[in-house]
């Protein structure tokens, strides 16, 4: 097209008004993004963070030592592109899942990328996309409709029974499942938002109905002491992936780093959709210095499950409604107006989650100086914001 | 659907014989990614590693002890998610870029991710996708079409002038245009593989025709005088996008960062389409450490520059054909069997790329005993590779 047939106003790709920025809208951007807005919990300077399930225990001497020595060793080769396909940090990620599940696995089975969201999308590049489905069971995950909508995956909802405590409601899934033969299923256990866990029972109930495959997002495995859904893998090898993380148990979540565990299969499929040279040298050196200290790391998660089931108690003595959580974070209630609530724990200088589930909030365990904070403020509050239960 | 309804054999996802391990063809992979390979050159261990276009010079040693104090010193954060809009590293782009552009660029004008092709993969979210097109000129950087198959945008391709050393044909560049209507337009200049440079008053006809946006991707930027497209911005601000990276004249392949300069509302259009916290802490920090120090750095792209001069007059010399290079790799021939050349040059513990282009391979400039070594390569081989120009 002759810049000339231009019409003003009429073509997307038009220019402003000289001397104007262009707004999002005069963008060609997609249809179905507009109008939309990013995703993320606000990044809010508090002094008790506890809305984004982050250990808070800062890591170990030890690891950034490490680190620091291994990182200022890379420049024979950070000029140089990555390996590609991570093998070193696979073959670690395979021994501390080994470790970790008690199931043998091998390296082969093992994939990464820069946080289990990216773990997800590839899974989804692969198996769902435009004209395939996923479903979930929600509330869940909240990145994984997101993710469906960023592959234009189309995303069916189950609802959890909120009259049972949340839990996964067999039956439904089973009768949805065969109705709507979703290409992807998706099992978040323990379950975010709501902590609760799918029994294996349950689960292998799931994946023998389902006809695509089910993703059982571990992201918050290390907190609970249910089995693996890996003890599932030699069962389902044609169906199964388990996703896991490093951001939640692991000191983590700012090296990025998510994987998932499956058959050496699952693993072709992804280096088909997978970004060449996805995660640098920096993420694999730091992921495999923490996971060499994973026995030190993880004894903060004993420190933490202790206090979550502190304070899960002293939130029941309150008069809270709570559910019975197995990951690092509490889901409680509950409320006329949690947005309002959210605030006043706010104004009191703890940063909480709201997850748009109406009548409760989520609130990450943190430092026991923390969560003696977070149980002040809900003792403060509790007259004013508890609605009848 | 219950597992009795599973008729073995006609599901996807049915399970192997038990004892075997499923292959890719046993899982209900998306159809369009059967028999496809994963894209990636070969990551062979050669002493004359002359096919990635990396910088082959080591990072300066203050860049490491730097880098390796501020990692040490993350341990206050690392445990926490990394700041999810790279506020201060994009800052530090947008100073760079307007060092290295003489274009007064501000922060919000910039974007960064896991390496270029992230970045791409995102505009391609926001602004290609299914039903719609991208167009490129051809041969040029193999992944967009990929990049553009991975978010299912059509990609169409405009052959390049091979009689006129691969320059972009402008006239059919506009008539294919308005034919088809892209969505995306990619120019890359400097373009790889070729190396030739599209000059600014064809870039600016180019944008001015386009009914979508242009992405032009300058990964090779440093190596030429030519203006950078980022002159174009404030002419063209709902068009115009230039990408760029730290993985070639930056000591940076290996740190994975990738870039785009635009109008702010194209940083706004990606953020809808980017995984949430997709940065880690390291990759910021480090990247920040080796903008810094981009001065002392670059000093090493002028060398390359001057080798690449030299190796280039060398081929000549030999009577290889060549296309004069504006970046810091040389595509020359031509050659009756161009894999062939490559394994022979590969025999000579040089290692070049084959990338698909008939007649033709793709040499990195290397540290100057690399090239000396290349040269003494193409000069045993001339005889034989080379067939009637």
């Amino acid at each position: 097209m002759a810049p000339s047939d231009v019409t003003p106003g009429t073509q997307p790709g038009d220019q402003p008004q000289p001397g104007n920025q262009p707004q999002l809208a005069d963008l060609p951007l997609r249809e179905e993004l507009r109008g939309q807005h990013a995703y993320g919990a606000p990044q809010l300077t508090v002094a008790n963070q506890l809305n984004t399930n982050e250990n808070p225990y800062a890591p170990a001497e030890v690891i950034m030592t490490e680190l620091a020595d291994k990182v200022r060793h890379l420049d024979p080769s950070l000029n140089r592109y990555p390996d590609r396909d991570a093998t070193q940090l696979r073959a670690d990620l395979a021994a501390y899942v080994s470790r970790q599940t008690g199931v043998e696995v091998g390296p082969g089975q093992v994939w990464a990328a820069n946080g289990s969201n990216e773990v997800l999308q590839q899974l989804l590049q692969a198996f769902g996309g435009p004209g395939r489905r996923a479903m979930g069971f929600t509330p869940s995950y909240s990145m994984h409709p997101i993710l469906c909508a960023g592959t234009q995956t189309e995303f069916l909802s189950v609802a959890r029974r909120e009259d049972e405590d949340f839990q996964l409601d067999v039956a439904a899934a089973l009768a949805e499942m065969e109705r709507a033969r979703p290409d992807i299923v998706f099992v978040t256990t323990p379950n975010n938002p709501t902590g609760n866990v799918t029994p294996l029972d349950d689960l292998r109930q799931i994946i023998q109905a389902a006809a695509g495959i089910v993703i059982v997002d571990e992201a918050y495995a290390e907190f609970t002491d249910f089995p693996s859904a890996c003890t599932l893998l030699a069962e389902f090898p044609t169906k199964l992936v388990v996703s896991r993380t490093m951001s939640k148990a692991f000191d983590f979540a700012g090296g990025r780093l998510g994987y998932f565990v499956a058959s050496p299969a699952f693993v072709e499929a992804v280096m088909l959709v997978r970004l060449p040279y996805h995660l640098s040298s920096l993420t694999q050196t730091a992921a495999r210095v923490a996971l060499r200290h994973s026995a030190e790391t993880l004894k903060t998660v004993d420190i933490l499950r202790g206090e979550r089931d502190r304070v899960l108690s002293e939130l029941r003595r309150l008069g809270y409604r709570t559910i019975q959580s197995h990951a690092n974070f509490i889901f409680f209630g509950r409320f006329q107006d949690s947005p309002a609530v959210w605030q006043e724990f706010l104004d009191r200088q703890v940063l909480i989650r709201d997850v748009g589930v109406p009548g409760w909030l989520r609130a990450s365990v943190g430092l026991p100086a923390e969560n003696d904070h977070f149980i002040r403020a809900a003792g403060e509050l509790r007259r004013t914001v508890l609605t009848e239960q």
